[in-house]
């Protein structure tokens, strides 16, 4: 299996997905529905539905059942992406080499077009869970999820995040809460949810947890060090708005050898928690070998 | 039974209700807690919850079960408000007479804190659903509340709103469909919650649906006439903010008579609708009467 193609694969999937479960275009009042798949299909990774569905896979169960919950899960990562790019929290023009959904709509749409997309979010999550009426876990996969994007999870990163932009609150302890928090709790709620549905033991829900807040935190330093050394073609935004904007970021605070240091220790004991699984852990090892050889 | 103290009482039930089961004030990130307390409890009547409590009663229920339910309702109406209020949309600095969150928290934070408001909707609603594991209604109502506020509901009402300010959209068809959607959809959903969680018949259902959707409609035409002859001092925000923003309102396109009219059919209507239900439905007949009476 080669990462590339397996990523491609899967992102079509739940590209289609996502075509088959949101609201179509022509829907009345378009303009939402207009906005709404402008994000959605602004060319995302679809990295947080692949980590769901890997995660029931490396369980040794099939991933299809779960696509709709996968869906959700981009939908939210969506919205909370328009929210934060809004003139009142990032401020940015663009993101993946396209216009962010503001520059586009308007701010008026682009903070519906997020409230949007995360209430329907829920409604998936609510008319599925109608066809998993005797399954206990179902009620705590929207619970967890809910719970991860909250003010005690991605929320609360976005606030803290928000607070200590040209503040000197730029130490380890708000870098650790903000990364943890603003993009680690959604990667985490994913796999956590593709385990918990695919009926996982104790003691693998607590491996692909494992491996979930590894990963992010790799996502994460990455995401620092593209800012820094990436090529803007490839991201599709500027770099170094990180220190323009004042953003505690790791290689501001530990450097970059340090950093790439991390990066090597998260994707190993991501690996290390990979081999207790039982089901097919190949693509989540690949997904491993994505972390240091992103560019974008 | 009298109005006010009844409306009172159920509204002093919610706000504890409310308080007990939102994030404390305290917990970090403290700013989004604090701006989420400060707009629920900002004085609102609680008329969806409400609403949601007197549906369960009206068919001879218990309303005690369905109280986190309710709380969701009046989390939802306030993120909807918050996010109403903000400068890209009506851009509004008081509500009922507090400056509205952005004014407080600024931009950023006041998306924010509707989000929040959303999300924990939800959150309650998936928590308490694991507590009705075997009620495939539960999901139903979930499902309906989503639906009610997405962009086939409030949403798109406000999509609606936003787009014909200023515009000569301005016509029977575009205010029936804001008001429906923008107002109605919430009340709606909130009785038909109650009645579902209550396990109403199809015909109680049918006639608790009507009573929403009459109420919804008195609701808002009052809501007109109130920021044309309003006391600025009773509503806690200026008046005549419809016609300086050019919003399309039910006396500007029918006049203040035909308004009134509209209001009484509707009144009788719901009072018909309330005849077939078996259960204590005093509540909802003064709350009825409380229509033409609204000073806020």
């Amino acid at each position: 299996m080669e990462l590339k193609e397996y990523i491609q694969e899967r992102a079509a999937l739940v590209d289609q997905a996502l075509l088959d479960i949101m609201p179509s275009q022509e829907l009345y009042p378009v303009r939402i529905h207009q906005a709404m798949h402008y994000s959605v299909f602004a060319g995302g990774k679809r990295l947080r539905p692949i980590l769901c569905l890997a995660a029931a896979e490396a369980v040794g169960k099939d991933f299809q059942p779960l696509v709709p919950v996968a869906c959700t899960l981009e939908m939210i990562h969506t919205y909370s992406i328009i929210h934060d790019d809004l003139p009142a929290m990032d401020n940015d023009d663009y993101r993946r080499g396209k216009l962010t959904n503001h520059k586009v709509f308007g701010e008026g749409i682009a903070v519906l077009t997020g409230d949007a997309l995360l209430t329907y979010a829920f409604e998936i999550l609510a008319r599925n869970g109608a066809e998993y009426p005797h399954n206990q876990g179902y009620w705590q996969v929207v619970w967890e999820i809910a719970s991860a994007v909250g003010t005690l999870g991605m929320i609360g990163g976005q606030v803290v995040d928000l607070e200590s932009e040209g503040t000197n609150l730029a130490d380890e302890k708000h870098l650790e809460y903000i990364h943890t928090h603003k993009t680690g709790a959604l990667f985490r709620a994913s796999m956590r949810a593709g385990a918990l549905l695919a009926c996982a033991s104790a003691e693998e829900l607590k491996s692909l947890t494992i491996y979930a807040e590894k990963f992010g935190l790799a996502f994460q330093i990455t995401d620092d060090l593209l800012d820094l050394f990436g090529e803007e073609k490839k991201l599709g935004k500027p770099i170094g708005s990180d220190a323009k904007n004042n953003k505690v970021t790791y290689p501001a605070l530990y450097g970059v050898d340090k950093s790439k240091l991390f990066i090597r220790e998260a994707i190993e004991e991501a690996e290390t928690a990979l081999k207790q699984l039982p089901g097919l852990i190949e693509p989540l090892e690949l997904l491993l070998r994505y972390l240091p050889e992103r560019q974008a």
